[in-house]
């Protein structure tokens, strides 16, 4: 027969196999669970917006990516993440929202990145935001890497450390050094420390003109360790004087303190300075998110604080806090290196199999079991017993009952577990409880 | 301060406030989990395709209403259903599934429709299909109108009529009357029926070159009227002497007399003979879904069954049956109608508010609700009572606990009812179950 159109999906399109796409479902349902529990209102916006609202958002490296379209005389864009759809519900909403406005949005976002294994072009992100009206309190700061350490605790990861920072440190620090005209070249050479290393990091510092009493003063600052205490001291103790830079230095401490308050522990949490994060969009407190076995993988959870959401759709001032999931890479990487794995094919825990034409007394089973949410199928009389068994066990389904003239005369069902292959009459109480166990 | 980028969601795009958002959520919610007891499995594809893959399988119409973008020498397009995707994951896939493969997929598409009220160019589409290799059992286009019920009337639905015919009926009187090579356009004319009368039918099928005789023959059909088994009968009796007629009327009455068997009520469904749905896709029985007070609001659920479902991407022959609820115009109609309601603004059941500074054991309480799945917030102690209980008023949430000096010396806490206003002070577990009732 003719060439046939491709049937792959494209590149960068993440698209899994049944098995997977449970386990992936599942990840899912724990962060949306555990966002609800919070109290976080969910909120999905179109997957379209006007090329404009986009842009005004976006960086010069994400306007590259914006999948674009054109209808009519209307530029339209994919969006490329879920916060500035926000920012612009939150403008166009205003006076019908409840603040402090906590959400959550669980949804596909595009970007049209060059091809490279582990990223990809359309991908989930699972935001909460909290939005302040002109003011928000520093606590939300605290509050959400404890969401986040509930979240990756119940989806089964331990060790990963939320690194925190504050934007204002950075800032203050450059302005004490005069070179805050600078900061964007100055951020890009800092971000590559962990990559190069510290001697190459101060040779791309002296081309961006830096004299070498400022770097040995930027690394006497990057080189600060120890814990978050010994941190806050060292900082304490470099001498700096300068408002925003002291600024930044007290929110750090008491967000630390908070963190730990809010019960998350000393060991899955740590002051990192090196943290920027998109140096025009945060003003405050910035997270990145690393598994401890696998920095390899980056940063699964990043955000931060911003002084002005929606400042180009609106006046009104909308402090906010926030924090992202990127869980189409973290559940590919960790699917990948066996932490995360499958567990069923089927949702369907019971095959039905009557063993005459009449299928109506399997039927009434079917709708029993689903009404206590037991997913149930009925499989036909018509071919083999062996077939109709082979579809139960290419589908690891656990549970088979079978009816036939001698159940129902005696009121009974033979049910057999497909994982022992153990096979016993029971009444449709028994029945029950045995599979909901 | 200057002119702000626009903020209204596009024309045509659903967005929608928290308690309306809540709502949807929850219908959602009630198919996917309807699917889910059924055994159906979970799909999530790309809403980006190759042009190629989408224009396959795209009528005329539907090909002008796909939002086509370029990236680099790709011609891309947003999918305009969900069928077309699981024809080609089937075919790419084909070896590692278990067939009949039974799916369910609840997803965003798109259409560039022209602008009209209560017309959505973003909607989600609800589906379920099987699909099988080689064969597919009759018994499936009787199952998916009994899954179909129980969604609706989980959804809160009571008076609507799946309605059912079966395309070879059709096909066959055509081939009958020998006007088969005319069909689209008298199935275009038939289509208005309900909207224009018979009257202009009539004339629409003179201008079409069909002969009176002929007209006449195909209204002694279509006026075929009564009970199923009315129909049924009448059907017998009209003397068609065709092969896929009589195929046709055969699948029809069985698939009606295993729909009772699968338990819809007599008065949920019913045989139209008017109904043909895409002349060129589907092959057997078809289905439309109407309010049975609202039948401006046309057909909330529609498909039928497939001889080969994938054909343009694969040489297996894959023989399916589906059906799609169109849920954005959907819940759009019945909210306006007032027949969906909204219910709650937030998830949150508890606000939690601490009387003192200390929230460690607000923190505490929220921890152990929050595992019992009870969406709790925590208002901190900085703003004055009344702004923090206008918080929950606002967002209607139903229950407030207070935490002082008092209670953490007697160990109790001091519960509130907002709806009622009354208080009371209760331990640990009396709290608990006072929430869950």
């Amino acid at each position: 027969m003719n060439k046939k159109v491709l049937t792959n999906p494209l590149s960068g399109f993440m698209e899994l196999l049944p098995s997977k796409q449970m386990l992936f479902n599942k990840k899912s349902d724990i962060i949306k669970q555990t966002y609800e529990t919070f109290g976080f209102i969910p909120l999905d916006t179109p997957v379209l917006e006007r090329l404009d609202t986009l842009m005004a958002k976006a960086g010069e490296e994400a306007e590259k990516q914006i999948y674009q379209l054109q209808r009519g005389n209307k530029k339209l864009g994919m969006r490329f993440d879920l916060t500035v759809p926000l920012a612009r519900y939150v403008a166009e909403n205003y006076g019908q929202l409840t603040f402090p406005f906590k959400r959550y949005a669980i949804g596909k976002v595009y970007r049209g990145e060059r091809s490279q294994a582990g990223r990809f072009r359309e991908f989930y992100q699972c935001d909460i935001d909290v939005i302040g009206d002109k003011t928000l309190d520093l606590r939300y700061d605290a509050e959400l890497p404890a969401i986040i350490y509930t979240v990756f605790s119940k989806l089964g990861l331990k060790e990963f450390t939320i690194r925190i920072n504050n934007r204002k440190i950075f800032n203050g620090l450059f302005k004490e050094l005069r070179i805050e005209d600078n900061s964007a070249d100055i951020m890009q050479a800092i971000d590559k420390l962990e990559k190069i290393g510290e001697k190459a990091v101060k040779i791309d510092l002296e081309k961006c003109g830096l004299e070498s009493t400022v770097i040995n003063r930027i690394f006497d600052f990057l080189n600060l360790a120890g814990t978050s205490d010994e941190i806050i001291d060292g900082l304490a103790q470099l001498g700096v004087n300068n408002n925003q830079f002291n600024e930044g230095l007290d929110e750090l401490s008491e967000v630390i303190s908070l963190v730990r308050k809010f019960g998350v522990p000393e060991s899955s949490f740590k002051i990192d300075l090196t943290i920027a994060r998109g140096l025009d969009y945060y003003t405050g407190t910035v997270y990145e998110t690393q598994l401890n076995k696998y920095p390899e993988v980056g940063s699964i959870c990043s955000g931060g604080r911003y002084d002005d959401l929606a400042n180009f759709y609106t006046d009104h001032k909308l402090p906010g806090v926030g924090l992202s999931i990127g869980l189409t890479r973290l559940f590919d990487q960790l699917v990948k290196k066996g932490i995360f794995k499958t567990e069923t094919t089927t949702p369907t825990k019971v095959l039905i199999l009557p063993m005459i034409d009449d299928f109506k007394p399997g039927l009434e089973l079917a709708s029993i079991l689903r009404e206590k949410k037991i997913a149930t199928e009925i499989s036909f009389a018509d071919s083999k017993m062996k077939k109709r068994l082979g579809y139960a066990n290419k589908l690891s389904i656990p549970w088979a009952v079978f009816i036939g003239e001698d159940e129902i005369t005696k009121g009974v069902y033979a049910l057999k577990n497909l994982e022992t292959g153990k096979q016993e009459e029971v009444n449709l109480e028994e029945l029950i409880s045995k599979i909901q166990q």
